[in-house]
């Protein structure tokens, strides 16, 4: 019994999980656009190549408004995104992949506890999650992220860190990934942090082909990251 | 009076204009997302920190979509954008900037037929026009972009430059500004055009605050092209 157990493990281990084909990804007000289009945009071509298949998801159907009250600001500037499926559907499509983008709106407190129960019940269908910027803190804060490297957007490192304080957070990093885990650094950053994804789970020659054909030269080492400098991340974190 | 028609128009030459507060965009059954949300989430961001409006029109109100049926693709993949104005409105507000993103959709008969009399009409009441991408090519259909010198998307070079053949086209260029009108090249080149374009109007400060903070390295040198030697868009144009 002890050989045929051995042996049914080592075919598990050998056996490569298909690239992901079923994305879903998160909106709440305040999302921030480039954390969302950068890397759907990315995805939007390759799903021109091979099939792939996006489900929008909110804490309701409709229209989600990149738009975040802030005080003082009499600016109106915003865009809204249609979201088609509901966090609390009882039907909801298989997943390998979830994106989890930040932006001001990962600071409001209701978006925190809309969010937060359907991570927890999602993650662990997935094969990949993928969490860029303050989309971090919303997926630290649901204890996903404890004991596994992560990082988030620089300039709002403080807050971010401190939603998560038993996550292993990496000061200087343009993304990271910790097994099925990627995370992105500050906004743009969720560009490199695609394709790198792009690269790992789908051949390095087609991320080089994406990123060409949108002209983009990707940044390739994860661990150059300018803005970690310059804000200091790397000051050590006393909890 | 000949001296003093000099002396009016001495001052109307040394006069500022103020920098640009309501922009426009432009959307189209298969827009490409990063044309529109990279450059919109650059201003999203400036829009927090100095009032800026933003109006969006497509042919209809309502929601537009990223997804453009292509032959062979079973994708279920693309999102779709609100728009709360038409090009066909009888009021419309005074925009001091329209950007027009490329895309699949700009090869649509019916969409070149929709936009062109909305760009003729809007473009005299601008101070700048912004295209991006294949944007540029529904622009030199209209004839404005005539005897001007424009750039465009390098991997659909041959066919965006033909909708222009009285452009003067720049085939090794992130960007370009001629007078009023900046042209970017594909997709992601569309972020470098819109910091350009930041950085002209409101001051560098504005424009290296933004790309800090957004977590961008812009590029700043307008003639760095390697998808135009890349493409061989340096090729005679023969016409």
């Amino acid at each position: 019994m002890r050989f045929l157990s051995l042996a049914l493990c080592a075919v598990a281990v050998a056996q490569v999980p298909e690239p992901p084909v079923n994305y879903g990804i998160v909106l709440f007000p305040g999302f921030q656009a480039m954390d969302v289009f950068g890397p759907l945009d990315v995805l939007n071509t390759l799903s021109m190549r091979q099939t792939l298949n996006l489900y929008i998801f909110a804490n309701q159907r409709g229209l989600v408004p990149t738009k975040h009250a802030m005080e003082g600001v009499k600016s109106n500037f915003g865009e809204a995104v249609m979201a088609d499926y509901a966090f609390n559907d009882t039907e909801i499509p298989d997943l390998d992949v979830l994106i989890v983008p930040g932006g001001a709106g990962t600071r409001d407190s209701q978006t925190q506890a809309e969010v937060a129960p359907f991570l927890s019940k999602i993650y662990p269908q997935l094969q990949y999650l993928v969490a860029v910027c303050t989309g971090s803190a919303l997926v630290a804060r649901t204890g996903i992220l404890d004991r596994r490297r992560a990082t988030t957007n620089k300039l709002a490192w403080e807050w971010a860190t401190s939603q998560g304080p038993n996550v292993d957070w990496v000061p200087r990093a343009r993304w990271v990934r910790d097994g099925d885990i990627w995370t992105g650094s500050g906004i743009t950053a969720s560009l490199d942090t695609i394709y790198a994804f792009v690269a790992h789970v789908y051949g390095e020659p087609t991320a080089a082909n994406l990123s060409r054909d949108l002209e983009y030269v990707r940044w390739t080492d994860a661990d150059n990251d300018p803005f970690g400098d310059f804000y200091n991340t790397s000051w050590p974190i006393v909890g």
